[in-house]
């Protein structure tokens, strides 16, 4: 039995009828070299914009499950055309979309989870020497329903197949060379990283690199799934390959420094240090599924006998945050919520950091060296982050780069554009 | 248990996101009427011939199944699309590509005949109060590949649903305002029929109405469904009911007059006149999809004994004929082969004439007059076919229109456009 790769492309790579030609060499010279190969492509460039357009001039409050049914026409289109692209170029080649692959979801619209691949069909197919492309970021109910995956659905789609076939590797195609040891755009000496771990590679997706959704990569942890993040534009270089941090050789405590500026934090001071109060905040936040990221606790004040709580959560959740706290206003019977948005999360990750004492230090000398002020910091086994001011984040990542000693010898060459999900 | 109504709208009924509003207002307002409403569309406007055009980008010679699978994302916009426009105007709807809607065809791609259609589904969804949006065009095999049903497909699809549901009646919406006594563009005072029989329909569209394909004709006729063919764009009139004879009163004895501009005159001179030699043109004709309109043959020549065979096909199999006719050279022993492209084939078409001697007298009593001349003559039961010159073709409709008092006191209002399949 030949091993067998899983490919996938991202809208970027398939933006026109050029690009799916190139897509199709890329995809050939993988059948070429002995192996049987299913391919997974998002819908094309802009297409899923074009289709949000023209919903959004019917109807504001669009309901999901018929944003489901229209999305997954994008993929319709991008896998037929790849596998003529293929087959013109003398390669039997047949596509899928979601229900033909067998891609089972829970019954949810616009954010399903994958249940169940039943791979049949495309073992069959594999069998007969046919390269089988299918549809990214859809799936089906066991009513035959179409559902769509969410951010990071493609990625997602990819890894899943790759599990349930048992696939060798699943190769990310994307315009980014791999997983940096932090933004190129930021410092331009940033050098691609050959391999990073699973959880290292969560731990930079979370903290605001942006070349996998964490969705994606925790599947592959789960499933062991070997993926590899490579550019389908310069095929000279093979990306990075994410895997189980027990098969790498660990050389330095850091492997990658990353930021995110679209974090905002809320104060709520003075609130009463008494048991359950920090536990009604948050469980009201997470039923109206607001993700908090940092939480920092104060000391109790003796004399007013109350304390203040600190949290961070995404800008775009902000609104609805201060909306939540407001309804909790009598009952937290704090007199104030301070919001700042003018602030930066920099973190470094590093399963190397786990045995290395001193790198938190390292990292908080190297602020204090910068005149940069730390507002808030949270750790966990492989990862310190600090809250900066916005203004300061760029020197931040600077200096930590330079600090751990992660600079390339030559200048990354990446387009300055974020790569799709 | 409510009537249930099937409409059908073309794909220059929901070109854009404006013209959906148009068709949900439509949809709406049957549903208002105390029916349950199904809803048949197309793809928008232009889609089929970006994808087309897009898929020869890749290849000269696409895999039917691949077109397949491409064309069919056209109506799955169109369906999504709908169906959020109706819901905006709060009204439940849900849409179905032909998979969910349970529309089986052959195992055929590009061109597939509908076999069965299981409606447990759609009904479910019906009871509910729900206005059901299907995909037209397009089917799915036991094995759910994606099938297309070829031109006039959508138009089928409307039809079959409708008998499969047992409907009330099938309403195509497009964008003429019903069936005419001839073609507005060339005789401005055509008359709209009220009602037509299925046959009368079928031969006008075979003689070159195009307002429906006859695949859909015939659909009806077979089933007993009424079809009501009207205007997407002017609700003013109710366009033209197409039934069975026995449910019409026959006033005229021509209902209609039709030209068609895209035959081919073929003539293979001096074959010998022994038993078999038509059939094998004809069947070889046939094994290459060559579809044959007219055929004459002459009286055998007594003194050769050969004879002439005369036949038409479409303008688009031409070449493809001559290539059998010279294939079958020495077999037929035929020393010439003529051919004229510059020909019309003018028809008068109704159920009346039955009854009637006269008419065809009547019509070549018209020609003569007009000075001109006929190249060959068919008729069937409620056809009368005439071959002329090109040049004499508009003369020829316009004189006939007169002749058979078809004129209607009103100029039709008819756009220069013809509807789409």
């Amino acid at each position: 039995m030949n091993r067998i790769i899983v490919q996938k492309f991202g809208g970027t790579s398939v933006a026109d009828t050029d690009k799916i030609k190139n897509v199709a060499k890329i995809v050939i010279r993988e059948k070429e070299n002995g192996n049987d190969v299913v391919v997974v492509v998002s819908a094309m460039g802009h297409t899923t914009d074009y289709l949000v357009k023209m919903a959004k001039d019917l109807t504001t409050t669009p309901s999901e499950r018929e944003m489901d049914m229209l999305l997954s026409t994008g993929e319709g289109v991008s896998i037929a055309l790849l596998a003529m692209a293929i087959q013109s170029q003398g390669y039997d080649a047949i596509s899928y979309n979601a229900i033909q692959a067998g891609i089972y979801t829970e019954n949810i619209h616009s954010k399903a989870r994958i249940t169940d691949i039943k791979t049949d069909k495309i073992k069959s197919q594999l069998a007969q020497g046919k390269i089988v492309v299918v549809a990214g970021f859809q799936g089906m109910t066991e009513d035959y329903e179409i559902t769509t995956l969410g951010r990071g659905g493609s990625d997602t789609s990819a890894v899943a197949l790759a599990a349930a076939l048992n696939a060798t590797r699943c190769d990310i195609y994307t315009d980014v060379e791999g997983v940096y040891t932090t933004d190129p755009r930021i410092v331009p000496k940033a050098s691609r990283l050959e391999e990073i771990s699973y959880d290292e590679m969560l731990e930079l997706a979370h903290a605001g690199a942006n070349v996998l959704h964490p969705r994606s990569v925790e599947t592959a942890k789960h499933s062991n799934v070997q993926m590899r993040v490579r550019s389908s534009f310069n095929l000279n270089n093979l990306g990075t390959l994410i895997t189980g941090v027990e098969k790498m050789e660990i050389y330095k405590p850091v492997t990658g420094v990353a930021a995110d500026l679209s974090q905002a934090r809320i104060v709520v001071c003075n609130v009463p240090d008494r048991p359950g109060v920090a536990a009604k905040i948050f469980s009201c936040l997470a039923d109206k599924k607001i993700s908090v990221d940092m939480i920092i606790q104060s000391y109790a004040r003796k004399i007013s006998n109350t304390n203040d709580i600190a949290f961070t959560v995404n800008g775009c959740d902000l609104d609805k945050t201060l909306e939540t706290l407001d309804e909790l206003k009598t009952e937290l019977n704090s007199d104030e919520v301070e919001v700042d948005t003018d602030i930066a999360k920099v973190s470094i990750v590093g399963a190397g950091m786990i045995d290395r004492p001193g790198i938190a230090s390292k990292m908080f000398e190297t602020f204090a060296k910068q005149g940069i002020n730390i507002k808030m910091i949270s750790t966990s086994e492989i990862k310190i982050s600090c809250l900066v001011n916005k203004e300061d984040a760029k020197r931040a990542v600077q200096a930590l780069h330079d600090v751990f000693e992660l600079n390339s010898d030559v200048v990354a060459d990446v387009k300055g554009t974020l790569p799709d999900v």
